[in-house]
């Protein structure tokens, strides 16, 4: 549920709450900005490499970017 | 400060507790696992792509990760 365009937010939903820590691979996040209003946290999962939207506003998803 | 030893934390020192927005490129989080007991923040500066850890610690830096 990534979308391609450029110059527009890459999530298209509020993306998942949680993810097995065993699949979770790389978490990276990209800051608001002109572009998007709002932070955007995708996962790499393990071992498909496939991409995952994550939802900022999870306790979980929260605690594994800040604990 | 990056280390690149396998199996260990990849930052060295707490790291930076700001970065000037303009030079603040791709945000990689790594996520506490067995081979580093707290959660590490790397930025990927632009224009260089030089490599930062950033403060997991640091108000500025949890705000640009969750807000």
């Amino acid at each position: 549920q990534l979308t391609s365009g450029k110059g527009r937010c890459s999530c298209i939903d509020k993306g998942s709450d949680f993810i097995q820590q065993k699949a979770l691979g790389k978490i990276e996040v990209i800051p608001k900005s002109s572009s998007c209003d709002h932070v955007e946290i995708i996962a790499t999962l393990k071992p498909t490499g496939e991409q995952r939207c994550l939802n900022p506003n999870s306790k979980w998803v929260r605690k594994m970017v800040t604990a």
